[in-house]
């Protein structure tokens, strides 16, 4: 058993507001990261949240409030649902959740650490320390409060048994082929049409087949643009569209019959995130012409059990650190396979390249167990600051070879991007 | 126009957990309010959002974050959704929910500080401000985004409109007999049988009608409390019962099959406050037996529109600083209106009854124009920190007459339970 001895907080910002990265329909931030390093006696972890610059202080604050159910605790016991739930059941602070928002993230941040801890511990990538942890232990991270009635454990046990079949050799699938992804670098809001052609002109000479564009401007701007990307493409190559909760449920209707002329694989969050109901109509709506997607600002499973028992979406975009950690991860994988819904993790960001193709590649292996039409989300921002960053490679993600789940930052750039008193933004 | 010049926060936080006062199936708080002080030149407004304890610092930095886009701008235009959206929308603190969680608590206790401010240079008391606004005023204060395949302007306004029928009769009987309340003070799970049978019986002499009862411990354990309060209270008076999101879906169902032996009025948070379709479920289940109330930490007007859609509660608890201020709360009050479902508001906690009265009495007189069925909860903890205490009268409340929305706390207990500054917490 290791007892962790101490959690320090650094609120990271990086300037990327200025050029128009990252920006979109409802979002334009400078991307941040609050990110927790764990102390043992002989090793460290390292977990972060994202978020979008301004409040990155409040998700901080979050996670000193948080801290004492983890320093003096044991690695092993806070990675159980009984563990995870002394931060997401807190008497006193579930209330301002509860299970959602910067009390969650925080909880990410610290309990994603704890994992990363318990995989360096063991010398294993998190992919793997989770795809060889037996059925029980998988079990018992989950916390199934409140979806039994979409899963059970002997369900979720079931699903991971059988998980074990072919194991072998999809691992080698996985070492060779690596797992496919997608690029949202091409097509932010705040790209000019130049530039869109331009950037997916070279996608496509860089070998990607699947790219992702911002819609949710004015439309007839969206449909102009998704015009140059298609063009650019070709027809065989996926294009999805994301519209960031800009629309009303009839408008998102309506705008996605013009969209659905470029054959989009899916789009993602057409209308408010919290809106079950109103992904529900979408994609009743768009049948089998387009997928809806969502998940990357979904805060818990019980969002997750209704999207799928509503029948809302056809993609699900876990985050893994917008969730209260693995566990909740898990719980949300495990729904997914049961009800036949394809994952592709929600990426970009700071940090969630890194995360999530552990995920996908624990899935790949324990869970859902298939690649078809399942991608991880990648964008070319900011890897430079990991000391294990992602490798893709023609398109596809190669399988993490290091121990952790690879969000530890460069010493140097936290040092140098903290907020206020970093050189980034002291000057 | 009215420019708002300053903005403070105080941490505030009774120290209620040692008494049991409070607690119920997952919450043991130290009863907080991070409160919000607004300057003019002349006037000053003041608003609160409520938290249990822990945490309450992270509310006051999430009110620090938003502070830039009150301080230096009109009273008028923060009282329109366009103001409010500058703090719900803010390009990178929505992020932190959205909409939701300690960002959308923030936004409340600042928001309603400017409509309290609003108030008070009106020399009106909130209900009242609210009940005589032109209803193209009441309108603009409302977010219509992602609720428009609820309802809309146009149909908000033709519900306004009709709210002017009547008025003056309406206005003279709120005068006259007040607002009907129920009681919340006998059946705290911290509580033991003889004080809860102790206290249903001062109740009942007291004139309370209607008390609601904790449930959510051991099924036996709230079968034989629930036993014991009916008998105390006859048959003729209502019983409501409340179990804080702590049962699965199958579990509600289950509890609530032997629950109803008691003639329960309603079922409130019968499970995780997240889950539209679950709590759809439980009403389906109990159909004309029990109806399923929520609301408390449902956090903006997408849940509650959510909540109609599905016919998934009969009564609907509006809770005023856990969602964004004022224009939040029109919008589900509106749609309440609009699906015919009973507003009876969420409150206890640090000033949530002095908010709510308000509330309902402009409900009352402008939007769902009744009092059958609806009632405003009452706690009585705490009132003597306000300077304009609710009056509860034979269990009723009294319209308030002193301008504002009735949160302005006395300096004096400001100064006292100011955390960690304050004596009895320095001590």
């Amino acid at each position: 058993m290791t007892v962790i001895t101490g959690l320090t907080v650094h609120d990271v910002r990086f300037p990327t507001a200025a050029a128009g990265d990252g920006s979109d329909a409802i979002n334009r931030g400078d991307y941040s990261a609050t990110y927790v390093v764990l102390e043992t006696g002989a090793a460290q972890g390292f977990g972060l949240t994202f978020t979008n610059g301004r409040g990155n202080e409040i998700t901080c604050a979050a996670v000193e409030a948080l801290k004492h159910h983890v320093v003096g605790h044991e690695v092993e016991e806070l990675c159980t649902a009984a563990g995870a739930r002394t931060l997401t059941a807190d008497v006193q602070v579930r209330w301002l959740g509860p299970e959602k928002g910067v009390v969650a993230m925080a909880a990410g941040a610290i309990l994603n650490a704890v994992w990363d801890l318990r995989a360096r511990l063991a010398g294993q990538p998190m992919w793997r320390l989770l795809a060889e942890l037996p059925t029980a232990d998988l079990v018992a991270a989950v916390d199934f409060n409140h979806i039994t009635d979409a899963l059970t454990p002997h369900e979720a046990s079931a699903i991971l048994d059988q998980g074990r079949e072919g194991y072998r050799e999809r691992l080698e699938q996985a070492e060779e082929l690596g797992f496919p992804s997608y690029t949202t670098s091409v097509g932010w809001l705040g790209y000019d049409d130049e530039k869109v052609r331009a950037l997916t002109r070279q996608a496509v000479k860089d070998g990607w087949t699947a790219v992702k564009m911002k819609v949710g401007g004015p439309i007839d701007d969206d449909v102009r643009r998704a015009g140059i990307i298609r063009s650019e493409l070709g027809p065989g190559a996926l294009l999805m569209m994301d519209a960031n909760q800009v629309w009303d449920v009839d408008e998102a209707i309506a705008n996605m019959e013009r969209l659905v002329a470029f054959d989009p694989y899916w789009i993602e969050e057409p209308t408010h995130a919290d809106d079950v109901l109103g992904h529900a109509a979408v994609q009743r709506a768009l049948g089998e012409r387009c997928k809806v997607a969502t998940g990357e600002v979904a805060a818990n499973r019980v969002i997750f059990k209704q999207l799928l028992q509503a029948g809302a979406i056809g993609i699900m975009q876990v985050d893994a650190c917008r969730v209260a950690g693995v566990g909740e991860v898990l719980a949300e994988l495990l729904l997914a396979a049961k009800f036949g819904v394809t994952v592709c993790p929600h990426a970009g960001g700071v940090g969630l390249c890194e995360y999530v193709q552990h995920l996908s590649f624990f899935d790949y292996l324990r869970v859902g167990r298939s690649m078809e039409g399942r991608m991880v989300e990648y964008v070319d921002h900011l890897h430079e600051h990991f000391t294990d960053p992602v490798r893709v490679e023609g398109g596809r993600y190669r399988l993490p070879d290091r121990p952790g789940y690879s969000v530890e930052l460069r010493p140097e750039s936290v040092a140098r991007f903290s907020f206020p008193g970093g050189p980034v933004w002291s000057a």
